[in-house]
């Protein structure tokens, strides 16, 4: 792959260097900066998403020591749970504000790879395990960045789903969920966001090195997308330089001190590598440079606290709320004039509220959810708000912690339970061995439970946990996620009424580990993961084995209800329009989150049972109805045909339902979308049913194969073998036949049959 | 792959053929008779297995037609179900004799493949889910064949598991399942009986059509299996005649006119073709010849009445007890001094008890259930036996029918429904789409059984049926499976109690079709399906994934109970004997089938929670006690490392337990085993941690890359970053870090840390 002339490069800075210079902008100068050379200025990269990790720049050699202030929004974990594009897209472009006030010139995310199994190190960046969820989200946090004049990196392209072995782990995925499942999200972002940058992962796919990988970076990214940006290693992901530029690799990060940048001059010098390739390269690093100094605007400020109130307002929408049951004849939430409450849990006070890694942010500010509970509260006028921690991050028992909890539950009269995943536990570089809550939490959560029947649970985690304990010991639970710097606000504002919680889970709560699609697999061994269970990741796999789940995909509760009625569809060329009327049949003011999917009974074609298809969101006041549209886009309803190599909108009457979660879904409707049988051209591997399927060659076939119209209508007239001979024979391709042939000269016979499928499909 | 000298190859035959004689012996005569070429002549060859299926030898083109009449064994699917190795080896015997009597020098079986998926058309044929059970019986047939003279033809090598596009389909299948599960069985039968012939597949395997297949047909096959006889294609197999010679296929079946010779001579005419691989396939075909021509054995008789008998004792022992519960104070069977009985059912006078398809047999005689059955009641003095048929062959809901039933149902004392699987449902040429017995059958099984609830059903399958409408509706049900020729007499011996059931299940009964492994995968589309549960078929899937199972494999009731007690292990260079003593606890004389399970706790590889290692039956009065011995062969526990490419023995603790059924466990021992742990030679992309847990290398590496061991010690001093930043930086391959270099002269540290490598390879 040569350079090509786009927005994305710059031809014009490279035409005047040396090969060397050419092949040294193509590795970075320090952990965080690519290199200047000549007129081509180095940029400043930071890590991301959710917040700037941006370092001083004397850091140390693996990026992991401290770094600037910065507003830490959820992360994806907690943000894709809001399914608000509109707030995506806010967030992005706080970051990019807070980008050009650091000199930041891309922000490294976001990530939308796709949760595989929920054991993920690193699903917490991630939004979901629907494709169109990450996808969409990925786009609108890319277009606020950007639309800052900061750029992005999407990531981590592609098929990294574990931690494990992350470095030399192959991804082996056959087509279709390659295509349908792992790449839609990237292919939607770069269709629709256009990212600066894009960060190929550590992992092989298919047994080749991502970042060596020529049909991810060139055929596919480049080829089938239009793809003009630059491709950046993750950091560490290269193996060999040589091969990477190569397959299309750009910039390799962080900085190997010029080793491969000689490499890559031997490799031109010695005619292994094509200097093309090197210009591409170059080209696309000299034209991000030119890019993020044009659009730099050096003295910009923020304003940390209204970025802090926006990491409110994301955390708020972020919260969902799993159970709500009653106690006595109200929900337990929210709580309003409950009386004294017991706050319990060290997390209450020391919150968690972003993931380890690459990812991790110094916030600004932080709301702790204690302080901001016991705020709320006091406003309440409620008597008493008592404290104690219960356990410690270290995950080793106290029991003394344990009995001063459940005295202070037993006193009040309502105890608020803060319990979650430690740091230890969920993070970059290694995965999850299991759905469990730390044990000495969960025999905390016992305890206080037993005392305390008026026991609402906080839930604190990136990546999803075993929800039966909680469900079995206390009747309300409050998912807080991971929410960065304003959680706990929000926490304490959905606990006490103030907001009412919209948030809706974008990834299935199994009843256990071992219901999970990837449960057998994950994560594979000797550095190759089969991805056995194709298609059906996430809800799509418990819809199609019909499995009970403990939390649908889509799932969350309100403290007021939702009716959808009279849903209508149309379909045009590239969409499927779904309007449905949602009234707030409750008595708060709340936020529905309609979802519509689709399924298309009778498909020739595998197919899930119904896929998220388009999702809106309303706020309603009570008693208010609106028309809700929800656009199905077509490229969501295509499949990849192998046999052809392309995504087919296949025509039939396809199924809409919209609903508030995957599996409660409110109304039904069908409608007619045009689309392409694919039709393959004949040929002596094609079956005799298929032959005689054919408008030309079916009537025909007789002529040119003489015994097999008579075998196939025959069959049955024989009953010896006991079995439907007519299906039997049908299935046999007709050049099979031949093998079977009477005829006295069987080679004109083979002749006359190959003519005639010609001929069939010059018919075409 | 040229010609060889071995028992299987006749190279003087050949040595004066002219290309186009050779040729011409690599394709069929006609549908039965390989070609007289010369002095070589001509063989028959017949399908099989449970039966010879000769036909008069002016057959039709398909081989349809009628053939002359054999003893009808039961098919695999009930012939497995013994679990009786001697007992096949006799069955193989008479079916040598057969052949001997009908000048047949090769008869067309067994079938070793795995039960994939319960819905496999020619799952009948089959013997087991488990490689053991399937290659240990496939072995004792052919050995019992053999040793009459007659050839048999190893079917159908390899992956051939479902019917659906069965000639076109490829199965896409990692290295460790196709090794592990679907060779498995091969292997074994290769080496331990050396069948004759080898009969490949129609299908394709990751790709390549098996006809064609040089991996199978040659790697495997012949390098590593040290074949040494003729692989024939099964009739239609080959597309491409060429390719098939060169991949290792020697003939061609059935006959095509000689088209296919003429494409041959012309490739090696062409250079396009070895003629060595011509001699090859012809000095086996010639070799095939000389063989059958020494051993036939002309003017053999057989006689007919033992030959039935040994198909009762065969069709006895494969009869497994499902369900057995009390009414009033005792279990429903056996009937013994039960008063009237009507037996009802169409299958109880028009026995179903083979599959359709090329197996198809033309019995000698035929045993009927419900003449045995009144035969042996009248004798047990019973006052009355009453008929009445209850539903039709053609599943057409007939109510006058029903309502006749359950008349005579009602007005007998006890009554026996015989349901069951009908002919269009299971057979050769295509798959089962549900596990449902036909619905009018069980709409008559609920009125029976709602008027009589003394009723037993009688089972007859060749694959998995739904069972739970029969355990909701009736005490007692009896597996008759397919049976063959003598299942009538079996069966009236088993619900009289004149025999003591003792069949065991080969395969998984699920709860719902949706639970099994294959559900989501079978039968893939586009000629493609994956086999994406890798490992874990049948019970290794309902075990990894801790499901229920409606009956476990292995499971079977008797009229008597066992005990095992004091199970030894001993572990020698190539196996582990389990000694186990068995007493039968119950009241009266039965076979106890002695199943050894092994796992390997913590084992470094993926693995089943438990597979069968071995088996063994024994037969005991009541009160009696034995010792029963069980091999566990070393080759059976053997995992592939596809890092090494060839079966390893894990060293480790095993654990053995012997039970009467995979989920019915009664013994528990350990055992050590000997064995390899891979080293693979460290390279660049070998992590830091396994570079420092080499000896060698460990102590040295910080010496060659300086900031490498440092930063993986250090890591964890700074937790910034929120997680474990050991674990993170140990899994970065050591030529990564040359990435992160900040050295003055990487390409010295680069170059010293591949001499440190070397090195320390050189120390092993």
């Amino acid at each position: 792959m040569g350079p090509t002339d786009s927005p994305y490069t710059d031809l014009e800075a490279i035409a005047g260097l040396t090969l060397e210079e050419k092949a040294s902008l193509g590795s970075g100068q320090s952990f965080w900066r690519t290199k200047a050379v000549g007129e081509i200025p180095g940029v400043l990269v930071t890590d991301g998403p959710h917040g700037l990790r941006k370092q001083e720049e004397k850091g140390d050699h693996l990026g992991m020591g401290g770094s600037v202030p910065a507003t830490c929004f959820p992360p994806a974990a907690g943000l894709g749970q809001t399914w608000d594009l509109d707030l995506v897209h806010r967030v992005g472009e706080a970051l990019g504000t807070e980008c050009q006030a650091e000199g930041v010139a891309v922000l490294l995310g976001p990530g939308v790879n796709i949760k595989r199994s929920p054991l993920g190190g690193r699903n917490f960046e991630y939004y979901s395990e629907d494709p169109l969820v990450a996808g969409a989200m990925g786009a609108a946090w890319i277009n606020g960045v950007q639309s800052q004049g900061v750029g992005t990196s999407l990531k981590h392209y592609a098929l990294n789903n574990q931690e494990d072995d992350r470095m030399r782990s192959s991804s082996d995925v056959d087509a279709r969920p390659l295509r349908e499942v792992y790449l839609r999200a990237f292919e939607r972002a770069v269709r629709d966001s256009r990212p600066w940058t894009v960060m190929c992962s550590y992992n092989r796919v298919n047994g080749v090195l991502v970042s060596q990988n020529a049909f991810l970076l060139a055929e596919v990214l480049v080829g089938e997308w239009d793809y003009e940006g630059l491709v950046v290693s993750d950091w560490g992901a290269v193996a060999d330089r040589v091969e990477a530029v190569r397959a299309g690799l750009d910039l390799q990060m962080p900085a190997d001190g010029g080793l491969s940048d000689a490499e890559v001059v031997d490799a031109v010098k010695n005619g292994v590598l094509d200097e093309a390739a090197v210009d591409r390269a170059a080209a696309r690093v000299a034209g991000l440079a030119t890019r993020a100094t044009a659009a730099a605007r050096p003295g910009t400020t923020f304003d940390a606290d209204a970025h802090h109130a926006l990491a409110r307002e994301a955390a708020a929408r972020s919260i969902v709320l799993l159970r709500n049951e009653p106690v006595g004849d109200a929900p337990l939430l929210p709580l309003t004039g409950t009386g004294s409450v017991a706050v319990i849990g060290e997390q209450a006070r020391t919150p968690r509220y972003q993931g380890g890694g690459s990812s991790h942010v110094n916030p600004t500010r932080l709301d702790v959810p204690l302080e901001e509970l016991t705020a709320a509260l006091d406003g309440q006028g409620v008597g008493s708000v008592t404290f104690a921690p219960g356990y410690t991050a270290s995950m080793v028992p106290d029991q003394a912690l344990v009995d001063e909890a459940v005295a202070a539950a037993a006193a009040a009269q309502t105890c608020v339970l803060f319990i979650g995943l430690t740091d230890g536990i969920e993070s970059e570089g290694y995965d999850r061995k299991d759905l469990q809550l730390p044990a000495d939490q969960l025999a905390l959560l016992e305890a206080v439970a037993a005392v305390q029947p008026r026991t609402v649970v906080v839930l604190t985690h990136g990546s999803v946990v075993d929800v039966a304990p909680l469900f079995a010991a206390v009747p309300a639970v409050v998912d807080g996620a991971l929410l960065g710097q304003g959680g706990g606000k929000a926490v304490a504002d959905v606990l006490t009424g103030e907001l009412n919680p919209s948030g809706r889970l974008t990834e299935t709560v199994p009843l256990r580990l071992a219901d999970t699609p990837a449960f057998l697999s994950f994560p594979g061994e000797h550095s190759h993961v089969r991805y056995g269970e194709g298609l059906f990741v996430g809800y799509k796999w418990y819809d199609a084995r019909d499995m009970e789940v403990a939390l649908p995909f889509g799932f969350g509760l309100s403290y007021t209800t939702f009716a959808h009625t009279g849903l209508s569809l149309s379909a045009d060329e590239d969409a499927v329009t779904a309007t449905v009327t949602v009234t707030n049949t409750g008595q708060r003011a709340g936020r529905e989150v309609v979802q519509a999917y689709v399924g298309l009974p009778g498909s020739a074609y595998q197919r899930a049972v119904r896929v998220l298809g388009g999702f809106a969101s309303v706020d309603l006041e009570p008693g208010e109805s609106r028309e809700v549209t929800v656009i199905i886009e077509h490229r969501d309803l295509e499949v990849w045909d192998e046999r052809v190599s392309r995504f087919v909108l296949e025509p039939g009457t396809y199924v809409v339902q919209t609903g508030s979660s995957s599996r409660d879904l409110h109304t039904f409707a069908e409608v007619e979308v045009a689309g392409e049988i694919v039709r393959l051209p004949l040929d002596l591997e094609s079956t005799l049913k298929e032959v005689l399927a054919d408008p030309y060659a079916g009537s025909r076939v007789a002529d040119a194969l003489p015994f097999a119209k008579s075998m196939q209508e025959s069959g049955n007239d024989d009953d010896s073998l006991g079995g439907d001979m007519a299906e039997m024979m049908g299935a046999i391709p007709v050049g099979r036949l031949l093998g079977f042939q009477p005829s006295d000269d069987p080679a004109a016979t083979k002749a006359a049959l190959v003519d005639l499928l010609e001929t069939a499909n010059a018919q075409h």
